[in-house]
């Protein structure tokens, strides 16, 4: 079964609406809706007074309905009491603003006094609903990641660091030679707090992996305190924007099942697919390639250019379905109903303003009637030849002011080398630098700017033991500290590569810079010495753009610029035997393999012809060479013949997680 | 008689400039001149102690010279002693930052020492002056509107809250079941301060309601104080700029006349005259259709672009009678002399840096003639058949972040409405949305995003009885606490225009929506059906653009899309029956009728023929077919017959004004 | 001997590196280090505790290496300890944001406890290694420059304030009688701290005096200091970018030499050497005619369009030899080997992260090399017939908002004037407003805004006297307490140039004015009368634009808007008797001679002949008629017949000063 739903707030409705509800849940084959989160001023209107009687009601009504439930911890939002009762525990900006409530996710995550709060209601939540059979699943929180700079953070700091370094080797560590910043007892260490000019690099580092752990330990707490009540799968939910607070690797190893919110960039169509595929084949990596959770999509608009704008008619359909190709079990949405005030009454819901008697929950209906028709997909795996590594490091340490480039944004490098690999019709994982990549045949490294000796070792073997590996700039350049490997860049990995660099030569806005192949990279070039490596394309001055190198039984290629030529990457492809799910696909048709299901979306004006043999689950036709998928429409064939079977996934160990999933 | 002067400040000159300044007064045939703003330090050096002697001295000098005087109360400018003696009374940012002395209006006007302060030198100085001759009129303090965040602020925020709400009805209003923004006491709700993310629309929209109030309680604590000293009018500028932080038509009815502040926003004699045109209705407006005091305008400059830009040669005289034409009875400059130093010492001034001996000069005193030539204008009225809804409750709620789009800016909308009309030689008034608007043939509502249950009962009672409505988009959305109509949007006018909307699609900035009549929309449109209305333009894709819908004995017009097409706009006012000023102008020429006086603007380059009887009082001229207005120039006809007879104006109650205005 | 070298940073390196650096330092002919700069916390590892033994260490192994030291004192960043031991000697914005340590530069300048502290580390440093026989220098801090806003700052600002005005006349000066801001005891003043609107233009533009005055006390009591252990030259580094907090004309006199940081805007070749001789100029004027010292330059990079951008190959060499064209005696870098961590850790070294083995450390020996062979240069002076006034006032209070235009950048305009004589071929001298002018043929004056009545004085005496003056708009505007002239504009100089000025006609960005001549200006214009002035060009409407005046001997000119027209500035040089270096030269050939050697540089792409005799230094050619320079390259011609000989330069009166200079 796939799950459908979305987030369910009943507290904002009077008992008429939730009869309606009630109705068109129904109507629309809802499965699952996620209660709760943001409930704490309706569950604890006044410090320890707790009111369930509403919740208990809803929890009733849904499971008389049909309906399962997520429920969601509310401490993503501390009533106004708690201000009052706790000002100290009010964030802090860098710049030294303390903020107060009047929105949402305002409070220090490091503050004793929050965590404690949180944990009292979350303890009561789950020792009231622990074995209510509507309960599915738990959702902890809310879209972690608030950071503060307050003294409490700078005390959890301190100790995040405690247990890292000594004074020595943290001063080591941040190079706190240069500009006077060696520190000669703990205490001096504070967060980066508005200073006079640039912040140290090793510091911001520090800084975000401890607010990373920092919240996941609030998170585990919760998990831990739930997880005494219920056997429910527990997790929390992602986000997927281009924003991160979170080493999402290391998060994902504490979730049950991962599940994550997506909010397009996009609602051109194949625009779209490409944001979702690139959303979806990260969340389904997480989860270590098993099916995963869609908290929350939008129904219909995303913010694009200052205004909201709509998905086309059938879109919603459409691209729900683009997540399942790509693993997704579930299939959520925030929220069910818009409502009509609070700071996000525009959001877009199933039912909208407008109420049923609309386009979108009519195609809300529809969705739920062709989830409920293809349920046999759930629990298939996607299998992938490719990984692209993926780091919250190389993220968050370009994030530092007055590296060679400002116009550098590691998301957008990331997303540049998956949808080129998109268009060839390839289907991506995404890894850690420092995972197994033994099963990929290619494994791509966009902008892996921070590198430690351990994940340039793991390349390291991947290639000697006859791995493929594609670098781009910029790439091992710094140590896990923020430090240069000194000698030429780039340091961590110019054996690998064959190669050497002297001088970056970033390019401007607009800048482009051209090859003896007639292509123009952007973003970036090198002065660069091959030490090995042979020249596949070069800069008009005469230095190597493109290398490829041999090495132990591998190979590894570096490009020098921002350019993901077609036929280059096809070379590369075809030296690594990696194939695209069809052959042959004309640009604009997507194609994905989830088990024994191929999933096309045609994005032309035109129909296309898929050879596949088979049953259509949308459409119930059977073929036995080909399917032509209409333009504009999509086709979910169940193969007559199944690929041979793939090793079980294992690429990224996890923990604490039961072997089935949450289904 | 129409005033003439400006505002005077010998505090920053010496006796031989005040010689100079009495000379050059009379050469420039000067009336009134406003004396006391911002001279807090100087009549009260330290707390408590008073230095009347200059101001004796002053008073008795222009009284001497003939010159009138606006008395104004310092209050705008607490002197430095004030931040010493009363640190807490300082103003605090929503960010949380104390500001200081330095500039002007850096206090909280909800802190009781400052309230207490200002009312103290007001009481001294009406006290002092309140029976001399020379007062004509009195100026509280200048240009109210500045904001506070401060605990001074919070607790008045309450009291404001606390007289309309129980916490129930808060909750409710607000929809704190949104984000776990419950308030359970009263003590827990605060000014809308930093917080993490966006802010509760019901409060920063009761936020903006309570300081309008605020700062109308701090004036009219201060009138009454007054009134028990003088009979002279009293009054306050109200800003006509792009910023709004009061509620005009509220703080109408509590001064004796309407005075306004008016920059203009381009030195182009066309543009000009058409932002002249929408300040002075809305002034005239505010005063109930009665004479209204221009209390402020730049003499020659507007800060255009970033720099500071004059108007072209003879604009001072002519701007200034585009005042008059529509209903100014006072035509005063910010300010007489230039400073010499002070951060305004680059405004421009009737008397320049340059000194008498200069063009501005020479152009003050043929103002000053040309004004005593045409006052037999003096108290006439201007009536016109159409009327904008003006609405500081949608300003204010538009102001909100997360709205379908960004970039809609309230008064430009209002601003194109306006300028449509003026185009089409229409006289518009502007009137409050719950105003009585039976006189009116046609009533345009645009952008009214704010509609409370009344207000709408209001329109639908117009159009019921056979009024003209013309609403154009995202108007009649949410009700006065900020809370989406349900059922379909615009929820509190679906009946009156007959039709629904389930849909907004915004446009992005420079986006363009083509409609089948080869017309193309800007900023927004949307998908509509009609429910009763019959369709007039329809988008390419199909659906409705712009309706007409029958309603009772009236007719009400729907424009989803930001579009004024001048055919449209034809015969809107075909049907409701309203009439050019003058028939059949070419664009670029401006007509208005003051009482017995057609005004007309020529800003063409040749010269335009209108159809008058009667007598040019610029030149003296006697016609009895037809005037020949020059290029660029003026005609201000005295017509041998005059027009019927309108009923007396009440669209806006007003209290506490002395029926005879201020002269 | 021509100074080489770099700042040198070895507390971050461990003794192997030491010794590369020894070993690359010989290879390099490198004379010179910068040692201690941001040491603070290696020396004083914690209060009142130090540790010289690195320091001993370093400096006896430079002595053996025969490499000279400049001893920095490192107070510009004190360690964490001091911010927990002094947290109110913290630096804090006009906002009131308090900063803390992190980066460089965080402390408040006027908090006793900081200069305490920092003459303390300076008095054990000078008293250890006072007679050190490697030092050759001392360098006291770090670029000074940082503000504060805090209560320390206000005190010493009212301190610094009561040295210059009592009450009644600080009153008189900052204009209080406008907006209320009379100070009626001296405690209500507080530094410019965020207000509500514009802040007091007097008040800003003393605010930025004291400062610079503060700093150079916190300057000269470090030098006494030293002074009192060490006979060796005492100076500190100057930021020459677009960025000015020090009146540098008033803290060259306090400095032995005058030491700049120049960091390239472009590494355009013809770019860079114009930028290079616009600060090369000052420099050498600074230092009243002398050698002087570039103190750090990039080794290689230049950010540009937020990029790090690579000078070309040669270019290390070519640009360090145009400082020495102009007056340089020591070509110092920052910095000697690049960090491999901290903030600034991409700056670029003349060791790069790549080592030894790259074209830059190449270049670095070339240059040595080179510099040791044109040796003879060092000592020579430069001369100009040229001076154009530079004067921070004029900065300052053009920083003011609300001035008639935003756009006016004062660097900029200056940086036009200089370029414009560049282009021609004329070596330029900078000079104080209120200096000897004298010994200059031509004086012009960029956006002279503020100027004394001294100042104009000046100016009046000098052209009396014969001299020429060339003035563009904006200039003579306001006194020394930012107050206008009244009048007509510009009038401190009214008399001089003949003409007077009503109104200022600002043009907004791009904006262009057409004169008669076909020209057409930028930025400004005016509408200006002559009184006694001819008329040299005129806007297209009639107003004069360019005038021409003699006035007493000499002649004065006022260009009223930005215009550098290379023929007008013909005619103005050839009026002067100006000649440029050498006639005849095409544009992109850029000539300087200093004492008996012609410096060219050619940024063609084609050689150019050079009339001249003598020996070309770089490559030991000898000639009588003429070099023909190659293109992208230079010479150095020590010519056979000296040009003869000019006065001894004493524009600018300096004390404590050793006659000799530091060498």
């Amino acid at each position: 079964m796939i799950g459908f739903g979305g987030d369910y707030t009943p507290e904002q409705w009077d008992p008429e609406t939730w009869a309606e509800d009630d109705a068109l849940m129904r109507r629309a084959h809802v499965t699952n809706v996620t209660v709760g989160v943001f409930s704490w001023a309706t569950l604890e209107p006044e410090p320890g007074r707790y009111d369930f009687g509403w919740l208990d009601a809803t929890l009733d009504r849904l499971h008389r309905n049909g309906v399962g439930v997520t429920l969601a911890t509310p401490t993503a939002s501390p009533p106004p009491w708690f201000t009052l009762a706790h000002p100290d525990a009010m964030p802090v900006t860098a710049d030294g603003v303390r903020l107060t409530h009047g929105s949402r996710d305002t409070y220090c995550a490091a503050a004793p006094a929050y965590r404690a709060a949180a944990l009292r209601v979350t303890s009561e939540l789950a020792a009231r609903y622990g074995s209510h059979p509507v309960v599915t699943r738990w959702h902890i929180h809310n879209e972690f990641g608030s950071l503060c700079w307050c003294s409490h953070s700078a005390e959890a700091f301190r100790r995040w660091l405690r247990c890292r370094y000594d004074l020595a080797s943290l001063n080591e560590a941040w190079c706190t030679a240069f500009w006077s910043q060696r520190y000669s007892s703990w205490e001096q260490i504070l967060p980066p707090r508005a200073t006079q000019y640039l912040h140290n690099p090793g510091q911001l580092l520090d800084f975000k992996r401890f607010w990373s752990d920092e919240l996941l330990a609030a998170y585990t707490e919760q998990r831990d305190s739930i997880r005494g009540y219920s056997g429910a799968p527990i997790t929390t939910n992602f986000m997927l924007p281009s924003w991160q607070n979170l080493d999402l690797w290391r998060w994902s190893r504490e979730v049950d099942v991962v599940s994550v919110d997506h909010y397009l960039s996009s609602v051109d169509g194949l625009e779209g697919h490409a944001d979702i595929a690139f959303a979806a084949d990260r969340a389904r990596s997480f989860n270590g390639g098993r099916p995963w959770v869609l908290m929350e999509q939008a129904a219909s608009t995303a913010r694009v250019d200052g205004v909201l704008a709509h998905r086309a008619p059938g879109r919603i359909v459409l691209d729900s379905l683009a997540y399942v190709a790509r693993g997704a079990d579930d299939v959520l949405f925030f929220q069910w109903r818009a409502s009509r005030g609070g700071a996000e009454m525009y959001h877009s819901a199933l039912v909208p303003h407008a109420g049923a008697d609309s386009r979108i929950y009519a195609e809300a209906v529809e969705l739920g009637e062709t989830l409920e028709r293809i349920g046999s997909v759930a629990g298939a795996m996607v299998s992938a030849d490719v990984a692209i590594l993926y780091d919250a490091d190389s993220w968050w340490a370009l994030e530092t002011r007055s590296l060679p480039s400002d116009h550098l944004v590691y998301l957008d490098q990331v997303r540049a080398a998956h949808r080129a690999l998109w268009q060839a019709g390839v289907t991506t994982d995404f890894a850690p630098v420092d995972g197994d990549l033994s099963r990929y045949r290619l494994v791509v490294a966009p902008l892996v700017y921070v590198m430690s000796e351990g994940a340039a070792e793991t390349l390291r073997s991947y290639v000697r033991g006859g791995g493929h590996l594609l670098v781009t700039f910029f790439s091992g350049i710094v140590d896990s500290s923020h430090r240069v490997y000194l000698g030429g860049y780039p340091g961590a990995l110019r054996d690998i590569l064959g190669v050497r660099v002297e001088e970056f030569h970033p390019l401007p806005p607009g800048g482009t810079v051209s090859l003896d192949d007639g292509s123009a990279g952007t973003s970036w070039s090198e002065r660069l010495r091959v030490e090995g490596a042979s020249v596949i394309a070069s800069y008009a001055g005469g230095w190597p753009a493109i290398t490829r190198h041999s090495y132990g039984a591998g190979t590894a290629w570096y490009v020098s610029t921002q350019l993901w030529s077609a036929s280059f990457l096809a070379d590369v492809l075809r030296s690594a035997g990696v194939e695209p799910v069809v052959a042959a696909l004309p640009a604009g048709v997507d194609a994905v393999r989830r088990g024994a299901h191929l999933f096309v979306f045609n994005h032309l004006d035109e129909p296309v012809k898929i050879p596949a043999a088979g049953t259509d689950l949308l459409t119930g036709r059977v073929a036995s060479g080909a399917f032509a998928v209409p333009p504009g429409g999509a086709a979910i064939i169940r193969e007559a013949k199944r690929p041979p079977a793939l090793p079980p996934t294992a690429a990224c160990s996890r923990s604490g997680q039961s072997p089935t999933g949450d289904r």
